[in-house]
């Protein structure tokens, strides 16, 4: 896909302030390593300098910056330039992905399934019997799907995602490559002679609209009944989600975090990186959480700020912290005290 | 599938006590969510009211219960109706699973490969040379199986499993989607420039009997000889088990637990989610492991808890977590402290 | 693949000093555990038993040893036994791999790839348009190379492996089973709602010459720019790398450790199982750091040791971690030197 300056500016509600309208570009780059063909963008001034020498075909600045020097590239102005490069970019990636429809060769796709007519398979992609993906759906390659799978419409589930029976996934979910979604929750029932019998896992998984899901990551079906993702929540890449959890709107997990079985995680909430939770806790509504935290108790006085393996108040953990730093001194400390006291005991 | 009250009732040697015998019911659910031609149960208390407003058309509840007003499903008495319920749901998967069979179109299948005439191969499934497969084994679409790999009978292995060479898998167990088996050990010989040498890993690994392995785990093959996992151990998903680790009989192990190259963790151990174990230790049989614990010393003493990074007894853990709570109270009180021992060497 | 022992014995710069010099072995096994038809090694005198008792058609063994009983295997001896077998695994390893060469059957290879004539590409695998395939490099079955991917010469990606758009692989690399290069960044801005809008994630993934990956890492694209793997550098399995990130030439990094966005790793860095490093650091060339230990700051000084979670410096951490334990019995000792203080006040 090229495009000219003149239909960029006029994507972006903005005007050619240097340059040439005609000029095409066709992708996207850094300021410093643009190249002839490129479109890049000026917000930070701290950049300025390569305004001026870069070999980018446009730059998009803000209405109200003047360049200093000569420019080479053709410049569009606009309100706020990276805002308007986030929007630019976004309406790249949606045109590129909707130019992707139909089946491609070398698909099973069972004969009970149905498909919205403009929803792209990729090749080597399974689907089982019972399937209904809606309209504008991209299924990438080397995927599957199994039985009786319901997906929404304009929903991406990019290549080798593996989806388990019964599973739900809403509208505009976009689930990354290698994740599994459905399998068995891990259930087992000790027996007399240390060995265990597993429960059976029945239940399914439900995502829904506009969640996003990262690469490798694992959500285990319910035992019975659902684990449920809602609508907005972003997770990063290999989360595990066990069974019978359930997590509340729009909130974020970030980057190997663990939620414990049916654990209720509120909306607005704010994970952050390999974040432990045990099981059948409640976190509740705009609860953060900091990096490597393992929360062992429910939550349930909204807007705190949690941290520490086990987690407290982040003022408290952080005044423990502090502390514990002090302490190895605070040691000799006390060994000083004790003889002077001595002293004064002999006295 | 359809099964009738009757033939549930004579399943799970119970009578029904109201309704119909011949009432039909094709899935489960629970009891607050069932509507009909669904089966559900009745085993905790709370869930009463419940029964009286269902939907289901069946319920299962035990002997000893008697409904204080009217039911519209027909009940199933049972001695146990939890221990009853999952007995039906595994019969259920297991008799749907028993369905599967005979090998789909567009797999690979290398000539040498032997395969008992019942099993059940996926679509896109590569299965290369040397590969054996015993009797009643599911194997799932878009799995890899590589060269010489031996499967025993009633073996489930989900979509999108990868099986490296000479992996040798025993009899009724289950291997989760996206899982790999058999990659390299992490093993390298740091050079004098500074740059690592890789070592080859030329050993396989083991799965006895009974084993059940979550999503997106990883085991290594070993540097030479075995990485092994005993009958009956249980794997959450998303964990790493190193190059030449050994796993001991019925032992269970949480999501996104990690156990370095060549440690020997013994049988009936459990091990929570996000704890880590260093290379080259052995942990006794029967060793309890906190969640996010790091264990960096061998455990010789059988049936002992640990906790805490690093890791100790989870007494001295706890006794230690709560001083830590009280240090930066502590470190006040020495302040004052101080203070009057100043007072009384100025006496 | 059979080779003789004076084959052997010439590829390894040794000679035959005991037995047969046409015997031929096709496999490698421990000392302990070798059979007839294996070859082996003696590098460690504990277990110089073995020998007098081992199966195996050859073992390797040192120039400077002398068996002290009779042998039945044929001997090699070699300058350094170890190293020599290293050497020997190597090569046959890289025998077997050479083997593989050729295209198989049911993969789908856009007419606009170039792949280099002796290229192995498996079954199933899927590679998009604009793809470059460097020669001898090896595409295992169920793989997935998005559109204008470039991959190096005698590089080898594995079973099940997913490469986003526009990546760009080096040369002599391996990448494990279940992979997931060029993923989106985690990237979203909050909104006034309370939901969250995707920034678009348009950079790609580049991995230089002699790089190995573990199983099930991610690697997630830049926002813009590049998320950067350099010359040599090691990956263990399921690794989390986010967008923007650079690692330096030949830094390890252990099993399910996390390196959160922006962040640059230097060179010869060793990171350890399951640590933490958070957004926007520099980690300095040399750095080593502990195990599930926690990086909230920039390192600047080179070769430094950090450990603990927030980390400090491995000589502090120790030191609190030891005052820590000491604790609980100093809140004694305080309360006695209390009532000291207290009974000389009253004096």
């Amino acid at each position: 896909m090229k495009f000219t300056a003149s239909a960029i500016a006029k994507l972006l509600d903005g005007h050619i302030a240097v340059g040439n309208k005609d000029i095409e570009v066709s992708s996207f780059a850094k300021i410093e390593e643009a190249g002839v063909g490129q479109i890049t963008f000026l917000a930070n001034a701290k950049y300025e300098p390569y305004l001026y020498s870069t070999k980018a075909s446009i730059v998009i600045i803000n209405n109200s910056f003047e360049p200093a020097e000569q420019v080479n590239a053709t410049l569009i102005k606009v309100k706020d330039a990276y805002t308007a490069v986030a929007y630019l970019l976004s309406f790249y990636d949606t045109q590129k992905r909707e130019q992707l429809t139909g089946v491609e060769e070398d698909t099973i796709i069972h004969k009970t399934a149905q498909l919205a007519p403009d929803v792209y398979v990729g090749g080597f992609t399974y689907i089982a019997k019972g399937v209904i993906i809606g309209e504008k759906s991209k299924i990438f390659p080397q995927v599957y799907i199994g039985e009786n799978v319901v997906i929404g419409s304009n929903t991406c589930i990019m290549p080798g995602v593996k989806i388990y029976d019964n599973t739900i996934i809403g509208n505009h979910v976009i689930i990354h490559g290698g994740t599994v979604i459905g399998s068995d929750g891990f259930g087992f029932v000790p027996q007399s002679d240390g060995s265990y019998t597993k429960i059976p896992q029945i239940g399914n998984v439900v995502i829904e609209d506009y969640v996003e899901i990262g690469a490798n990551v694992c959500i285990d079906r319910a035992t019975m009944g659902s684990t449920i993702i809602k609508k907005g929540t972003k997770l990063d890449n290999l989360i595990q989600i066990a069974h019978n959890v359930e997590i509340g709107e729009n909130t974020v997990i970030a980057a190997q975090a663990g939620i414990s079985g049916s654990t209720k995680v509120g909306k607005n909430v704010r994970i952050a990186g390999q974040v432990g939770i045990v099981g059948h806790l409640s976190i509740a509504d705009n609860t953060t959480i900091a990096a490597q935290s393992g929360i062992t108790k429910s939550i349930t006085e909204v807007n705190t700020t949690l941290m520490g393996a086990p987690a407290s108040n982040h003022y408290e953990a952080l005044r423990s912290q502090a502390a514990l730093r002090q302490l190895p001194d605070l040691l000799k400390k006390i060994r000083e005290m004790e003889k002077k006291i001595e002293s004064l005991l002999i006295l």
